[in-house]
């Protein structure tokens, strides 16, 4: 059978991200040799993108009977979903997704891997029933996890491996860092050497956009109202000012605070024009882009995810991506640390099919973040470590 | 009249590229309120790129008859040559590029501005007579000095904007610098963070493309044989081994040298396996990429500009770009370095519009580059500086 | 009466040290006007250096009856001494230690501040019956808390400050990293840029140890056995090879690992001829400097803290202040992260002041950090920051 | 005879300078190979301290009768005085230092080797006819070449190794810029990261000045009126801000400007409250100390080098060293860079010994630029490189 051409473009482009960084290929031989799935039915939910389709791929050759869900319509590669079809995994895209979900859940899965919580809420309320079979399920993100612990009762055991080691040190910090500031230098053309940058927010992520902002010859400042973190970006080699000295000053401003509003249409009243406003952080609110677009008297689409608003205020301001996480939109940066944390994925689903969870939610175990650092390890070693 | 779709996609690229280093825009309105070229006939030789569409729509708001040759059929553009038609600017792209030449000479040009002195070389050789019109030119790029400096005689003045102050300090090393490590990290995926390499050749470029690297997390060597040079890289901060002992451990190797057989096929036999192999200098022979080609036993495109060869001698090498230079093939990085070269490109014809230069090749007066400078500052302030 | 002039120039330098970083004359201001002190008996220990001067003049402010001891001979400043007795602070420092901490129970005091758990285990193991008068007590060091945790029972309640979030993130990281380098660079005239150094351990002071060798222009490499932290290490811009690998390399390596014997003199015998050996961790016995001394065929005290050993398996090595860690031992770097940490015991004791804690130990309120940090952060302000 | 404990001190400190960076040494040795200087006399010029007896005394190696004048009684060592009689080298300290030169030309050098070219002008001016006697001279510093440019003739060859390759690419900004800082900080006990710190000029030492407070963890910002290296700095990631804007914002100002009255009183009026002043510069002008003592209502000797005024205009500002170079004056950083220039200056005088120049200024030719820079390779090398 002459397989589709998106397919084989899919299946291309895996084998070029295989072959700088292989970790998926060593998790696959792993699987391969071991089949710890075998006789079991493991349902997905993912953003299928190349990534996610080298991850299923190589996990697939563990054994068991695979069903995947798109998480998201926006995110889904037709290719990717072709190459999964042409490997004999069943995939779930059309109607809506709470569909794909439930289609999912009649395979009567005994592992559940998940980006977002949706196959384990969707059990969980509305065939709890189905817990029986599941031996533990492992979540992905942070708004999973919330989803998760605001549920009345978790029926079925879950690994929790955003709340890890490896995640803060290695994928918020290089990997959100890296790719930001690629994005913005790409959609704007502007080299940042010299050019003054503000972070607003210094957690795991934005220490990473700080010093990614540095290393690419920035002015960096620092917002952050905890004491403790402001005294650490100091150190850390970060004016502190406050934000509406900051705004005043800098010329891109990069907000990865976790919170709604950290920047309102009022704080941009004195900012300096031409302010270009970037989020790195969770979800599509931490600048109020509602209110902006509210205020502004003008409105020009720069270009593709570059829109540059003048407020009825005064200063002409430029949101990126909507206000949207600027790295995930525009998938910049190196693949690897979001490799890493699949390979973690994977390596939990394998750990857990040998074992069934009491209910709640855990922690990842020391000893797969352990045996996930090791596979990068090998893998940057292969090929240029 | 409709414009052409491929024409208004370009004006639409010029003018997002404007949006954030407005530097053609202060440069047309400047020549715009003067008119310099009133009465001049000017023929111009470019790769017909966004940037030179910038560069030539903001030049003929100074007035006088602009002709325009293509310098190079894959580098053409054909939706800036559209948009420039319509601003009434003749252009030929068709037939030999030779025949281009001699069309744009038939207009009897006053002021010649060139990139690898075409226009100028095909005048000084084919119809020296018509050097009388000529008041003076203009030379971009290292391999027109040369064609220039190796004709017999050289008719009229010609304005050596190569070799300043501005070319190495900012283009040779922050723009390539920048450039080609974005273009490695895009085209492979891999995080530079912790990896080693080396770079061959510490110029300006090698000075910037280290620089780069080890901005980027990279751990970096350097090989050079000059002792002068090489003890300033060794304070500059990197390790100076051998070349041998360089490819034996970096994942990553940059040529950076202008010489021919940098690195050959022989040094290659004991390099580190899956070793990286990159151009950021001159021409495409620094990589003796055809030895490598001869030598291989197994070859494996794993992506556009990206071939594994497997060498008989043992180690696999990746050759990027053909071993041409891999920031220009691929066009990464900021345009503001390229854009600073052009704003003095044409501040020189708008000197040269005022007075009649003696045969010659004369380096760029201070004075020139001093307000292409100057010009870049304003437009840095503007926006963001 | 005419002050002693050792007494005089302590405490000129400490009107140095508070000219540009004056945390210890605003927590002085504050306790001078709330007296939290007033009516207790307040024992310190401490290494009566000028800096701990500076804060026992300033918590003396706070009302109280104030008894020290001197924690070690050999770094006792008798000019801090003297400026303290001037000050009516009661100071032993004569006779065997255990002796001078006999002495300051004998005042039954209410609050213990203690570096080592000295004053703390001599009341614990001799006389308990104290314990009746002691609100609590705190304890600055790793060691001490170790001291206190093998005790069987401790009778009354301990802040630990070591293990917050302030130590790590500022005084292991910026403070060893700065202070290790320049006493590195005093000690034996090198310039560290392009040279190359390896640091054993990456933890909180390795972490800092690498950065700061980095920044310094050195070309840095890491050993770390531990699978998770050998991956941060990577992604923070570090080559991570085996230790055997990194000594044959490297011209410096730094322990920072807090095990015994991280380097053994077998390991040495391939080592780079001239290596430096510098320990930054814990104790004096991560470099088996006993075993070096026992295989040296000729020993060269080069200079003060400087011991080169030509052994017998080949390579001369140089060991740095006979293995203890050497930014402590040359007392290098800046102050201001030492300050920091006794700012905050400075508000752990006010803290004390008004509450009686339960027997046992606990972390430091995150309030008192959070008011340490805001002290620190007034301190950068009100000079320069 | 039992030798001066002094001149024992100084042998033991000329060890230590050796025994990481043995580039005297090599020197030494190829000299006491060679004996160029067999029957030739050599009067030198020089600040005595360490390091220039460690030159002294290899050079003596070389064969000759060496005759030495102190250039500055402030920066005579005694211990090196007599060191240098040990070893039979004629040195005249005691006297006005116009007689010491005198004392020398008596001598009748053939070859003259001058720091701020005393011995030279004194010859030229008072015994012109002792020319004839001299095959070439040395001279290492720009003040001695501007003496020199101003005399009415110049009997004699003298080469001028201030202007060549190595020194602004090394001495200049690698050994200011590290060894400036260090100072800062230990005199002030100010940890940098975090701070921000103004460059005021951006030449060779400027651009070193700016790089290491950059490599510090401050925030630096450059102050230079020429466009081109205006922008140049921009690009090399500082923000280019007027000198009024940058006071009122920095805590440190560090002028390298080269020009008297860099930073006036006036200009300090709007400065930031606590303004530390440091410079880095030529001569002790460039700070205009003697306007700033003037319009102090108040001043505080903080401390050795450190001197705080209260302007009448409102601020404090802090003046290091009286406005003298900050590096020189404590002698801090590694002395790799000036024993580098030592080399430079030994290999000249040694090319010098076989040959007679013509009368005039001579830059210092390739060759020896090339085996200094073989000389460091090697030393750095043999230790530790």
């Amino acid at each position: 059978m002459a397989s589709d051409p998106r397919a084989t473009r899919a299946a291309a482009e895996i084998s070029r991200i295989n072959a700088f960084f292989p970790i998926m290929t060593i998790l696959g031989n792993r699987l391969a040799a071991s089949r710890p799935f075998e006789g079991k039915t493991i349902a997905l939910s993912g953003h299928l993108t190349t990534l996610t389709g080298a991850l299923i791929r190589e996990l697939a050759l563990g054994g068991g009977d695979w069903v995947v869900c798109s998480a998201n319509d926006a995110t889904t590669d037709h290719g990717v979903v072709q190459m999964l079809r042409d490997n004999n995994i069943t995939v779930y895209t059309l109607g809506n997704r709470n569909d794909a979900y439930r289609q999912a859940l009649k395979h009567k899965p005994n592992l559940i891997a998940d980006v977002g919580a949706d196959i384990m809420t969707t059990l969980a309320t509305e065939q709890p029933e189905l817990s029986e079979h599941v031996q533990g399920a492992v979540e992905v993100t942070r708004s999973g996890i919330s989803k998760l612990r605001a549920l009345d009762t978790l029926p079925f055991g879950v690994v929790n491996i955003n709340d890890g080691k490896l995640k803060p040190a290695i994928e918020n910090r290089h990997g959100v860092g890296e790719g930001l500031w690629h994005a913005v230098q790409a959609l704007t053309g502007m080299h940042l050497s010299g050019r003054r940058v503000g972070v607003i927010g210094y957690g795991p992520v934005g220490t990473g956009v700080a010093a990614y902002a540095r290393a690419a010859g920035a002015s960096c400042e620092v917002v952050e109202p905890d004491a403790i973190r402001r005294l650490v970006a100091h150190y850390d080699g970060y004016p502190t000012p406050s934000l509406e000295e900051c705004l005043q000053r800098v010329g891109v401003a990069v907000t990865s605070t976790g919170v709604t509003g950290a920047i309102s249409v009022d704080q941009l009243s004195k900012a300096r024009n031409g302010l270009v406003l970037v989020n790195a952080g969770h979800g599509n609110n931490e600048i109020d882009v509602k209110a902006i677009r509210a205020a502004a008297t003008a409105v020009d689409q720069v270009s593709d995810h570059v829109v540059r608003y003048t407020l009825e205020s005064g200063p002409t301001v430029v949101v990126m991506a909507a206000g949207n996480p600027l790295n995930i939109v525009t998938n910049s940066g190196s693949p690897e640390p979001v490799l890493l944390h699949f390979a973690l994925l994977g390596l939990t689903l394998e750990w857990l099919a040998s074992r069934t969870l009491s209910p709640g939610e855990i922690a990842a175990p020391h000893e797969l973040e352990d045996m996930a650092a090791e596979l990068a390890l090998t893998a940057l070693g292969m090929a240029h470590g």
